[in-house]
């Protein structure tokens, strides 16, 4: 936690955490992660597009690396859990085997990423993405708000883009992928537990729906003349919660509404909102997607309005490994803590790294399920939990066979 | 029809008809409005706030005159008959008695009023208002958006403020005021009527509705632990359309609605939506506004969301007359035509002349109920029903006892 702190004091604002990925103060937190891997008895590295990895070798060499980590950058105003925890969760289990004298039958190597969120340029999840080798060579001509490219950034913080082919990982090289994070959400909060094992990282589609009725006067046109796009934008957005609602660990959001022509006195021509339909089963959103379709086609033949939905954005879930869950579940037991299994809400580097070998995930209660905001907050014994936790899981890891 | 269209040629736009109170083209209207009443009889005359008078004399001198008339200001981008339809048919009517050397017991006044939009100066129904003596001298020194007041405009209009005061009629010497408007709604278009006789000027009251909730990620908070401030808001427009559609004749609008933060894949925190409620009757609209409380304020508690509402504007109901409702009425049957009676939706001068003397109002179907808009329209023949109604009910009119 006082690390956590430390790590905090690495921001280009005075009484702010703002830390974006191959700023100074990116550059000055990464040297600060350097040295405590270096102090937690790894051999240290920065790669060629600023994730910082560390290498906490095996009794025997040559086995396949257990990836632990989490990123580094921040986004504006941010918290100081998300990202980092993970790294020093990992960071602070590794010192404890250090200290132990403990090697295990296989390497770990913790890597704080880069660019997992996706501020400061157009594009996300950078670091582990180069990692798993599904980085578009093409992204990194993507230009900050100065106009900087992510190549000509990574030149001026030392490193060389033309090393990045040779960062991706092979496959046999790696056991598998544990990520430590902020639940960014309240459900273990609710629950009353410091710790949950992630099933998936929730699936999502977001969509643009556009409603079309009539205006009007709102003295002159009497109630069963109208065709009020927003009142039939609000019995859509109900429809939307309640089969939300049907279906365990799915989420649907209305995040944005604008309506048309907007005056105290006209009755709402246009109403156009968002739609972001989130769950842990692809299955089960495609299906809500299927049956709101059908919904809000009923109500707008009913209400005589208009309705056009455009698809904006798709991105399959991803599952985490069964044999990662249950391991990540053992420990947890062990810890003399109820087991909870849920959905990540938000993305995070696993997401990525799902391209590359098997990932698990474990999240900690943070106060309100508050994030990407200076009240992002976890308390000490949490943290504590979730260290012991990794701990206990990194000693009785049994890899799957075929692993 | 072809009056219309001439006096729709005095706009300051060249594809568009604009013609604001106290503008050139507004004194161009009033002198061609002062030429027609001549041509039909009338001795006219400007007053000092810009109104046009013709008054036709009756058989005996002396007697309490019917007010005829409407507005011959324009909005915006107007149609050519909200306001001007009702002077002119004033006039034809008045023309028609003239040619065929009718004079009735009472004398007619014909006024074209000034300013009953309230579009260049933030005030509106300053030329009826004026004629009912509730003008506020100081609305004169209301400014336009160039900084000029109404009085320093009437004096570049060559009226003189300071005759204002002698304005005002006494209850004495006005028999009743009539208005012919077209509806502004689609009430007579939907009963396939030509015209209709109105109950009432609508009193209307207005409100902001904030809705408090707590912002979350779209992905990470279950549907069960939200308390999204947009389905709150969504399910209380559902509310006030049920409600409002209870009460026959009254209308409830929610014309604005804005969200915060109003991100895609934020769940809303804020959201601040107006409210209008019509309703020719005071009683029904009060009835309306505390159930409205009483439900909303149930909603909100039920999501744990928080609610202010805030009362913004309130006008009562202005009542049309019995007597003259009940000889429109008749009119509208000796013209073969089906009566209906509606309530106005919108405000007209009327409103403005309840405060001196008993008033009634002819509707006229516009098409659509499409107003304040280039498509504003009617027929030819719906103009020529609303003349032979107006004409009837001035050769018939019988003013009740005590007028």
């Amino acid at each position: 936690m006082r690390r956590l702190d430390e790590l905090a004091e690495f921001s280009s604002e005075e009484n702010a955490l703002t830390r974006l990925y191959l700023s100074p103060e990116y550059k000055a937190a990464a040297l600060q992660v350097m040295a405590w891997m270096s102090e937690a008895g790894m051999k240290t590295m920065i790669d060629a597009v600023g994730n910082v990895i560390g290498r906490y070798d095996s009794q025997v060499s040559d086995k396949p690396a257990l990836l632990l980590g989490s990123h580094i950058d921040t986004v504006h105003n941010a918290g100081k859990y998300d990202g980092n925890l993970g790294v020093l969760v990992a960071i602070a289990a590794v010192a404890e085997l250090n200290r132990a004298g403990e090697r295990l039958s296989f390497p770990i190597e913790v890597i704080a990423f880069g660019n997992e969120e996706g501020v400061r340029f157009p594009v996300a999840l950078t670091g582990s993405r180069t990692v798993a080798g599904t980085l578009d060579p093409a992204e990194l001509d993507a230009e900050d708000e100065q106009g900087i490219s992510v190549r000509v950034a990574l030149q001026h913080f030392g490193c060389n883009p033309f090393d990045i082919p040779s960062i991706p990982r092979r496959r046999d090289d790696v056991l598998a992928y544990v990520e430590v994070h902020i639940e960014q959400g309240p459900v273990l909060e609710s629950k009353d537990l410091p710790v949950g094992v992630v099933t998936a990282i929730n699936g999502a589609s977001r969509f643009e729906i556009d409603v079309g009725g009539d205006a009007g006067h709102a003295g002159t046109v009497p109630m069963g003349l109208r065709k009020d796009a927003l009142v039939a934008a609000s019995e859509m957005i109900l429809a939307i919660e309640r089969r939300a609602a049907a279906t365990p660990n799915l989420v649907a959001t209305v995040g944005r509404i604008e309506i048309q022509p907007g005056a105290v006195n006209v009755i709402p021509e246009r109403a156009c909102f968002t739609l972001d339909i989130r769950a842990p089963a692809d299955a089960d959103r495609v299906t809500a997607i299927h049956d709101l379709e059908r919904e809000l086609r009923a109500i707008a033949i009913r209400r005589g309005v208009a309705l056009k939905m455009k698809q904006t954005y798709e991105a399959a879930a991803a599952t985490c490994e069964p044999w990662l869950i249950e391991q990540l579940a053992t420990s947890i037991t062990r810890a003399g803590i109820k087991v909870l299994r849920l959905p990540s809400g938000a993305g995070h580097d696993g997401l990525a790294i799902t391209a590359l070998c098997p990932i698990g995930m474990l999240f900690v209660r943070c106060r309100g399920g508050i994030s990407h905001n200076p009240a992002e907050s976890i308390t000490v014994e949490d943290a504590d939990v979730a260290l012991c936790v990794t701990l206990d899981f990194l000693r009785h890891l049994e890899p799957a066979a075929g692993n």
